[in-house]
């Protein structure tokens, strides 16, 4: 079917006439999409969704959960534009129903986790839920790559082949990995998270980061997979930077659990589809890090007090570390054990009295206060921002010249 | 591909084992949903999510939008469901891309119906969202009809054949048509509604004559389609049935508009796939009545007051009529003329007074009342969802016996 546009060398104008729609309409939805969500600012409002930001002085209600206003602008991009990839094979040859199932399914997991996730910020579902959730709406995602690839199959690093061989078919268990990675990205967002900005601006550089991947790709073999990814990536971005617009500090909008999740699944879809989650993985570098630093707190080695955002002091108007302390005879083996190797490795502050210990609570964001002290909110957010654009250097270092090491290129 | 299965006398087995299978999931997803719903009551009006029976004479607070369960587990159930239909061809043969195309984009607009129901609840949206919405979350479905069928010629009837021929093709029209019938199934489950248990009552009336029309085409040729609408309209009744449980009077919970929305779609759904889409219309008798009878008040040709509910009798502890008055002379040309039909057809209360005039407000509900006198509220639901299953066999003596004197059958 259509082979002409499966070869390595495929005519340009097939390749990015595409492309180039999507970013016309990714340029109306950003213009929309920014027009639309102070409009609607009185409707979160009213229905009681809003919050009170603790880092400021003021206790105006700010708008709470406007992800899902960028959700559907995004959403109703990708269904007017579900045409124009097919458009030449819409009126003669055979149709690509296999490619074209998988920009559906891929909707369809995105709608899905954009509605759990409202439901979410609504309803405030429990933990168990929200790693129930996103599992249930990569499925029909996962049932679309058993039906086109089914490719679960590993390439070994070139020095582990002489044990382990050239390749090795890790089955069900490459299913089980796509569905946690959607687990991951939908909740790795969301807790590096609480300062203005943030959530959106570090989702933005993930989404630049796939873009130019995708871009450098676009000259391989595998194009149509990179060309896939770019149709979500254009409209998402676009979205993404509308709403920015209006949540950084200081922020008139918040944009709740549905944002985090919506663009955590977004990543997911375009990484598994596209054949390069393990690449989606290393534009992750910060949140990676976020999660393994909060871990002994999300699973109660250390205990985790109700919020673990930041401090604000509203005399010097800065940010400054939120503690949690303990006693250190209380805390189990893994509990004494992680900390004594955070204090070795100097990565948390730690002061002791009358048997108690008091340590900054285990995020990034208040790592990142430790090493530099009290920071201006905006200021916070820019550096966290930054961290993540030096990531994604890392992460195409690691790409592209580390991997030649590693594996045949 | 697959060209066993596609012949006119398919195997018992492959027809019957997906519907037994689907059959059995629904049974699971009714005893799941009955009991999920009362756990979940409590998070509902914690979010603002209620309101207060009218038609009562306590204040209880009754949590709203409970269609959001019912919608979630239906599509929960959908989504483990999707590889039984294609269960032989997983493992050998071509796989039916465009079969399961047409099973993915039929749950994204569900889906997406569900988030903007929902969304429709909590947010309060305006009434031209109310017609926008459904049509955007057709789109996908439109997409794949046409894709995979595109038929747009329509047989036309016997007695004028002669005049247009044996068929014509309304070509875009067809395509306009359905996008229409998404949104006319969304809205006109939700106008006529007011009382415990009609909602529900009323779409559960319509999905188990869907199923039946559904068992009798199965030995037809075109039993796929059939089969089609079964795997969707088992759970969906499986659900809705247990949502009655506890909307039926006195309700515990209300269903929203995230119910009416997502039954419409449901159903849209079913008839334009499985191409019964004049059938699908012909079980909606009592809405299509409830929607014309209503007409002039929509639109504003007579005064239309915020609610239009039937008035609860406290005293009696029974519904009565609710009115509308308007000075007849202020009415505009439509408005008189309109008001006058009724009132020669005895469709409408009639009273004169100074010039003014007071009638009951158009519904299908006070139109009962209107004929019978005021009743208990569970007798009007009964007798309201009588008149549907009437309806219902009316429609399918139109179907069937009268459908061969226009048609060859």
């Amino acid at each position: 079917m259509a082979a002409d546009v499966n070869t390595n060398s495929p005519s340009l104008g097939i390749m990015l006439f595409p492309i180039f729609v999507n970013l016309i309409m990714s340029v109306v939805t950003y213009v929309v999409t920014i027009r639309l969500i102070p409009k609607l600012r009185d409707m979160f409002i009213k229905a009681n969704l809003f919050g009170i930001d603790m880092s400021k002085t003021t206790s105006e209600k700010v708008p709470e959960s406007l992800g899902v206003v960028t959700g559907c602008t995004f959403l109703i991009t990708m269904f007017l534009f579900i045409p124009v990839p097919f458009g030449h094979s819409l009126f003669s040859g055979p149709f690509p129903h296999d490619e074209f199932v998988e920009l559906i399914a891929a909707l369809l997991s995105i709608c899905c986790m954009l509605l759990l996730g409202f439901a979410d910020d609504v309803l405030d579902l429990r933990w168990r839920h929200k790693l129930l959730l996103p599992t249930i709406a990569s499925l029909p995602l996962l049932m679309v790559y058993y039906v086109n690839y089914n490719a679960t199959t590993i390439i070994v690093p070139k020095p582990l082949r002489e044990l382990l061989g050239f390749s090795v078919d890790v089955g069900i268990f490459y299913y089980i990995y796509m569905g946690m990675l959607a687990v991951f990205c939908t909740n790795a967002i969301n807790i590096l998270a609480g300062v203005n900005g943030l959530e959106v601006g570090q989702s933005i550089v993930i989404a630049l980061s796939i873009i130019v991947f995708n871009l450098i790709e676009l000259s391989g073999h595998l194009w149509k997979a990179h060309q896939f990814s770019l149709y979500f990536m254009l409209p998402y971005t676009a979205t993404a930077l509308a709403l920015l617009k209006h949540n950084w500090y200081p922020s008139k909008v918040f944009v709740g659990d549905t944002f985090c999740y919506f663009s955590g699944m977004t990543f997911a879809v375009v990484g598994i589809l596209g054949h390069f989650s393990k690449t989606t993985l290393l534009f992750f570098i910060p949140q990676i890090f976020n999660f393994l630093y909060s871990f002994p707190q999300l699973f109660h080695f250390i205990p985790c007090p109700r919020h673990r955002l930041p401090k604000f002091n509203s005399k010097t108007d800065r940010m400054e570390i939120s503690t949690t302390h303990f006693c250190y005879a209380e805390l189990n083996f893994i509990g004494k054990f992680i900390i004594n190797v955070f204090k070795l490795l100097r990565l948390i502050q730690w002061h002791e009295k009358d048997g108690y210990v008091i340590t900054n609570n285990l995020t990034l964001i208040n790592l990142v206060l430790l090493y530099l002290g009290p920071l201006h909110e905006a200021k916070l957010t820019t550096i966290l921002i930054a961290i993540q654009v030096i990531c994604t250097l890392i992460a195409f270092v690691v790409r592209y010249p580390l991997a030649s090491i590693f594996y045949d290129v």
